[in-house]
């Protein structure tokens, strides 16, 4: 009886640790996400009014350590002859590297992976013109 | 004597209170910025770590209701040869209408005026294709 | 009589001299004009097809030097609840400054007068990153 | 002898098609591209100044008929410590559509294939409000 208990709740221990550490889908948004350059967006947690709070961490161009992320989740029912996406929006602050970036996209499943595809804005301090403080480009983010 | 006082402490409560309710700056961006299809940015505060909280109320197309706003502020110390602003991200969850939106630039003296000088991306839950849920233009707030 | 007509010949075809060197409109928008940073930009040409030709001076970053400038016009009757507008795309090659800009935007009346507004990128060909070659910012065009 | 010569001179032939029909590469940027929404680009010559000729075919939400395509390509020497691509900008006119739309961008080998990877702006005559004209998003065009 006792050994049935303990592998019960082993087998609970485990089902929930999974769930817990399961993959991100484009329903629930929360857990860690990779882009093509090996920057990782962990969405921590997305409240009841969409905020999203996380961290993120790029390897090429700050070092790779992780900052402060927050943003926004927001999606509406499925509407006839309309295409339906989880739309989302996050940024976060570069520290003494004096530059903000935010992404801007959605989540859908691309080659049977949910996949959060965003365009995102860098803007920095310090550049050569008044006109050429803002980069973009276009990042797609996979359960990592 | 007594009167003396109270004139002068009311002078000088009504200069802190001119401060405190000072139009925006470059250099301190709380306050109220309006943009040219009228909406309003509030940026009522910015923390150490330069995090924006706010509200934003737009008059076109989502009836006008302040809506809460985060971001990021950042900035770096003037450098030989290079162009300085305090640059800026925020962002915005339009509730029921199922979108966000996020603006990425920086502030700057403009025709004698500190304006914050703006490219924003929408991004839609749903629209025709699963190509044109994200819509783009530029934005520029001055002090309202 | 012989004089009068003379004067009348002269007159008739200095009016229509100034009307065919008068400044572009949002309906005719060949001409030249000018942005808040003095680029020129003079559309010589724009064909049935929709099809634009012209050139670009930028005193900012290229040296003034105009560079041949090509795009599109397109445009559509107006149409009920809609806002109406003449779209345009036109891009020009830097050079041996290794990058191109395309602008995308439209003509509408802002604050009394005809204006090219636009959302532009900047692609070069060295960069810091595999991630950094495309700027982007906005352009006002109004008539010069 | 003769049908020695005649084989050799077939081979030939088939190499010299082959190379002729072969698919594009970053160096050489003319022949068929396709993206992850089907739709074709093909650039079918590339002038001494850079200038692009071509079409474009979209299948989603134009009806996949080609429309002519006119741009730039431009490049630079590589230089020590950065990272050095073809850049690219093409645009096209969607005829009754009332649209236009430009891409920016650069080819680079991803996962082992040459890709254009851009970024695009489609403007339309006709919408809701003053604001949202614009639509933007990204496309990887790889060897069709």
């Amino acid at each position: 009886m006792k050994t049935f208990l303990l592998v019960l709740f082993l087998g609970v221990f485990l089902v929930a640790t999974d769930v817990h550490a399961g993959k991100p889908t484009c329903e629930n948004l929360t857990g860690e996400w990779i882009n093509e350059l090996g920057s990782t967006l962990t969405i921590s947690k997305i409240g009841k009014d969409g905020k999203i709070d996380g961290t993120y961490a790029s390897p090429s161009g700050t070092g790779g350590k992780p900052v402060a992320l927050i943003g926004w989740s927001n999606s509406l029912s499925p509407k006839a002859g309309k295409d339906n996406v989880r739309v989302v929006s996050f940024s976060v602050h570069w520290g003494d590297y004096g530059s903000v970036t935010s992404w801007s996209g959605a989540c859908s499943i691309k080659e049977g992976k949910p996949t959060i595809s965003t365009i995102w804005n860098l803007v920095r301090s310090n550049s050569d013109f008044a006109w050429d403080h803002i980069l973009t480009n276009s990042d797609n983010f996979n359960p990592k």
